[in-house]
């Protein structure tokens, strides 16, 4: 117990252990996904660059790893009444696909202006989503609505220890595979990623910055931060769809007290980073993952010299025009 | 000396050793690229697909492991007089940065008609290219007449036994990286990177497949195994722009003594894959780089139940509208 992320677990929903144990049951369910060298955006970013590609993720999304831990840390019991959850998209496919695997039903309720592609990645894994408004009251309401029906268990896309856990393995992957990193970025939606990748990496390495991107059209958590406490989305246009909720009450106390910034990025960089994660990388990365490289972009002066991980945490794009 | 490809080796040019060599020599220069699991594609495949990713390589293709083990193996007083080469691509940039990175003077002599993506890579390196016929006999006199001029020695792009040595390395890693491989199949142009494979694996493990895919407008490789001697090619307006030189003395005898088959993939089927890359595995290849997959797809009874690794070979990709 010599770090302050150890020092402070009593504190937060999960520690270190919880993440470990989350890497040993998710194994067999997920891909160690590359971390790739960025080397061409390195003399324009004044760093180097390494991708973690969790577009390339099972689902194109870090999602599986909440989803597995989530589904397969159920009792046998809890396990046959079938999982439920709400999501605008990549936890839905995530979820789906977890329970397929275990054997077991999943409820999915999803906006019915969820991306298409986040939708058929659904439907093809056999089952049909629930769509309701595309505002948290009524996603909350249908998702309830179903829990009591069938008594299936609620897996809440990152208010839930299980999930966060499952999402804090990928920064033990980044730990290993790029031992001199000094900075990593993840992008915050509700916040699971984030949070998971904090309880990791300021367990294990409380030296290495940790960094939150978020589009300035969903700037709830930057606000949050500001305000000391949970704050609404003010809209829930971005282009980066997976960025438009706001944190949970579980996630929003790591990040008050680990992260060392929420950087915001305005669409036309959202834009711009993905087409460059194309043109420069070769990598397809949805908005959402393009965001850390976003605010990179945009707040180049924090990591100048530095050897940053940014976290692309999906590829599932609509529209390959974004592309170009 | 059990294996095949060893006992035969003092027939060809180079041997396993040589490849060995190579990769402690260009281990500072190139990336250690990843094999993704290619998950997407499992079912409609019937086989297990991994992507040996070197579109994500230093200059976006494999050359950079030839090029630079064909620099660094010169001796101080050879290297003071430069190199030279001719190349309609991917090799032209992967000479240029070898030659920046060791200090010495590079002359790159390439077809006009280009793509413009490998023009504007070896200008960034400072090199300006100096332009001919797309034709073999013009490229090669260009770059013989430059050759007297300077003392430079030549680096061919593939027929040459320090550039096989150096395209091999890539074999090795999948070895490590994908340690249950059964299957792999390889992009054939002039053959640098076939032959490379072929004497790595064939020393190695004798037991796994070797396929060499080729467009079938370029099906020179094809008709040269056919004919027991190396055979022009008939046109050049594949789009799979990488692979439309004919076979090279050095490599056509290894390849004829190794490879368990050439693989033809059509037009369609290239541009196909190119955008199945892309919108199932989330990677931008350049065509050249997906001809392996179109030729799983074409002559998918081959594959089946196999374990299979497919070397993307380039990521230099002038259009991204290929990608829809």
């Amino acid at each position: 117990m010599t770090s302050t992320a150890q020092s402070s677990a009593a504190k937060f929903c999960l520690n270190l252990a919880d993440i470990r144990q989350a890497a040993e049951r998710i194994r067999p369910h997920v891909l160690m996904t590359p971390a790739v060298d960025a080397w061409h955006l390195h003399q324009e970013l004044g760093c180097r660059l390494s991708l973690k590609c969790e577009n390339l993720q099972y689902g194109f999304a870090f999602k599986a790893r909440g989803a597995c831990n989530a589904v397969f840390s159920l009792s046998d019991d809890d396990a046959t009444k079938g999982v439920v959850t709400h999501s605008s998209g990549n936890h839905a496919a995530a979820l789906a696909r977890a329970a397929v695997l275990r054997g077991i039903k999943a409820h999915i309720v999803m906006p019915h202006n969820s991306a298409r592609v986040k939708l058929e990645a659904v439907r093809n894994l056999g089952v049909e989503p629930i769509l309701c408004e595309p505002d948290s009251a009524s996603r909350e309401a249908t998702a309830s609505a179903v829990q009591q029906q069938t008594g299936a268990t609620m897996i809440h896309p990152f208010n839930d220890a299980r999930v966060i856990a499952g999402q804090g393995t990928a920064a033990l992957e980044i730990l290993r595979q790029v031992p001199d990193v000094d900075t990593i970025i993840v992008p915050v939606g509700g916040g699971g990623l984030l949070a998971g990748t904090l309880m990791t990496i300021k367990s294990i390495r409380p030296d290495v910055r940790v960094f939150a991107a978020e589009p300035a059209w969903a700037d709830d958590a930057f606000r949050s931060l500001k305000a000391g406490s949970i704050q609404p989305a003010l809209r829930t246009d971005t282009i980066a769809d997976g960025l438009r909720t706001p944190l949970g009450t579980l996630t929003f106390p790591i990040i008050q007290h680990f992260v060392d910034d929420v950087l915001c990025a305005d669409e036309a960089t959202i834009i711009r980073a993905t087409a460059l994660l194309a043109q420069r990388c070769r990598m397809v990365a949805e908005p959402s993952g393009a965001v850390p490289l976003s605010a990179i972009l945009q707040h180049g002066h924090l990591f100048l010299g530095s050897k940053t991980v940014a976290l692309i945490s999906g590829g599932n794009l609509d529209d390959l025009r974004l592309l170009d």
